[in-house]
């Protein structure tokens, strides 16, 4: 065993160490099932201008540290950014998620500017500035994108559909165009991480939330390869950048996207097999994760079996406890702090 | 290689033998993508009345037989009709997909019947019957149900949705009433199953379409031993019945459900990667798939490219050409012609 002493459990993770308790956090903790965020909700604007007003997208992303005492802060924010700030259209109506005016049968990149206006997002590097000077020394502030596939499934839509077939079909029949568009959104998301980077962030991490939908072949071409060159073309602006991959539902092509891609470490969903996941995953790189959402809705026994599990399945190892996506409205406060005394509590 | 020659090719691999040019069928063959179909559902009433009318639902049954000379049948008809012989409501609105009173809320398996009806689905009895009589020789019938995870997710929520969270919920916290829809739900499905054996299917599939939502705990005790049990129970009363099992999305899980559950071979999602297929799927059981359905919309040369690799996997050993899910309404008749010539001319 490892012990080692840091100021930032979730850093030294990424750096291969395994901690005696498994640093927390997870993603969306800043949201709709804390009271504090629904009051401040309802005083912003629409969601997009809660993303870019830096006082209170900084007073959301720190309630959850406050409240919980998480190991990390995830800025508050969306994937959807990086389209709005190559000229799309992006609209968040509320109940119905988010609406972009869709690509598809507008002419290819039709509208988009040719590189992203990162002035466009100076609320976030605000936002990110503001949230390192409250946030306690040994909390990982963690900045994020969406990956290519994932951003370009809502662009090509104009939204969330079941198993993204626009872009599929889309990737299939005009490949071409299609790689325009990811080369675009690796080019946007080295900047703006880049930009997050130097702002303040100590770690990004990159959301694949549609990775699962792709064959094998697929699976390489647009999501493997897009994000191997991210991370490549990020560390030769900044060295030192850490990265966790997260690509969604990517189960059996899992260990391939860790072999071709230098992320530090990376996210797994709540679906794959724990056995699996130590043997062709864990052994290759530290691993986040991977709590059902939905049991932490749940609670009781179910949730307490839940955290063990996953505790059994990879504490052993390089470990950051999250869920295996993001956590859901209606999740029970109690809950949250149910799991963490367990997390916290455990002996190993 | 093993040269065989059987009167049906998708018999002879579910019997572990290879066949030289692999059989192909596609879930899902007979429906909307077909005009044939279009121009009968347009005569018919509910779709519900479709399935239930034993003159058409075998016309439509035999439609994509005669048209492509698929290697198989497949019996027209929904999973959602276990649910209605169990006497839940059951509605099929044209465009929003199939709605069920849930059971959600109204008092555990209140309403529904103890053992399923079968009076109920005599018209699929007959169906299969007729299609049979009318049947070529070399063509394999396959009769069908859900696996009690997927109808129950169905039936706990009243409608699909995404990832199934109400049922999943419910098992989280009442798996105790969960247990009992799930053990209703498999006694149902032995009983309805060993009676289209009886009418004259060859073989039967067990599509567990939202089995790929689960953490690996919950999928053993919903997806696995369920199933298990169904086809254990199933091989006590007709001991010849052979079993397609499809857990769709299961990926990391699919090597411990083709260990537990007997089934004869099973199917595989597009999603799966490859060599991880052959090594720990194929090398135990005989495969069924995986084409990606959004690659047969799309066509060109990412059909050729996407048929070859489907082959090239697992074309080597027993194996039965397919979709990894049902094939898309907006399907080109064209490109299933294109895919079934390259299938059909590979020299192997």
């Amino acid at each position: 065993m490892t012990i080692s002493v840091s100021s930032k459990p979730i850093l030294d993770v990424l750096a291969g160490r395994r901690q005696t308790v498994p640093p927390v956090w997870l993603m969306r903790q800043a949201g709709r099932y804390l009271p504090e965020y629904r009051k401040l909700r309802e005083q912003a604007g629409s969601f997009l201008d809660l993303c870019l007003t830096p006082a209170m997208a900084a007073e959301v992303t720190l309630q959850p540290v406050r409240r919980f005492g998480f190991d990390g802060a995830i800025l508050f924010s969306d994937i959807l950014v990086v389209p709005y700030a190559l000229g799309q259209e992006v609209t968040f109506t509320v109940g119905e998620g988010p609406q972009l005016s869709p690509l598809i049968g507008s002419g290819e990149l039709a509208g988009l500017k040719p590189r992203i206006d990162l002035s466009l997002l100076a609320p976030v590097f605000e936002t990110i500035a503001l949230v390192r000077a409250q946030l306690p020394a040994a909390t990982t502030l963690l900045g994020f994108c969406g990956a290519p596939w994932t951003v370009a499934t809502y662009m090509v839509a104009g939204r969330g559909t079941s198993d993204q077939m626009p872009a599929r079909l889309m990737a299939y029949r005009d490949p071409q165009a299609f790689g325009r568009l990811i080369d675009l959104l690796v080019d946007a998301s080295v900047d703006y991480l880049a930009e997050q980077c130097k702002a303040g962030v100590d770690a990004v991490q990159i959301f694949d939330t549609w990775a699962g939908v792709l064959p094998p072949a697929e699976f390489s071409r647009w999501c493997i390869e897009p994000t191997r060159r991210i991370v490549e073309a990020l560390r030769r602006r900044i060295p030192a950048a850490k990265v966790i991959g997260f690509p969604r539902g990517a189960a059996t092509n899992v260990p391939r996207y860790v072999d071709e891609v230098a992320v530090d470490a990376v996210g797994l969903d709540w679906m794959v097999e724990h056995v699996y996941a130590r043997e062709h995953i864990q052994s290759r790189r530290p691993v986040q994760g991977n709590l059902d959402p939905q049991v932490l809705v749940a609670g009781g026994a179910a949730l307490d079996r839940a955290v063990d599990a996953v505790l059994a399945a990879f504490a052993d190892g390089p470990f950051i406890f999250n869920l295996g996506h993001g956590i859901l409205p209606d999740t029970p406060i109690a809950h949250v702090e149910r799991m963490l005394a367990r997390v916290r509590d455990v002996q190993h």
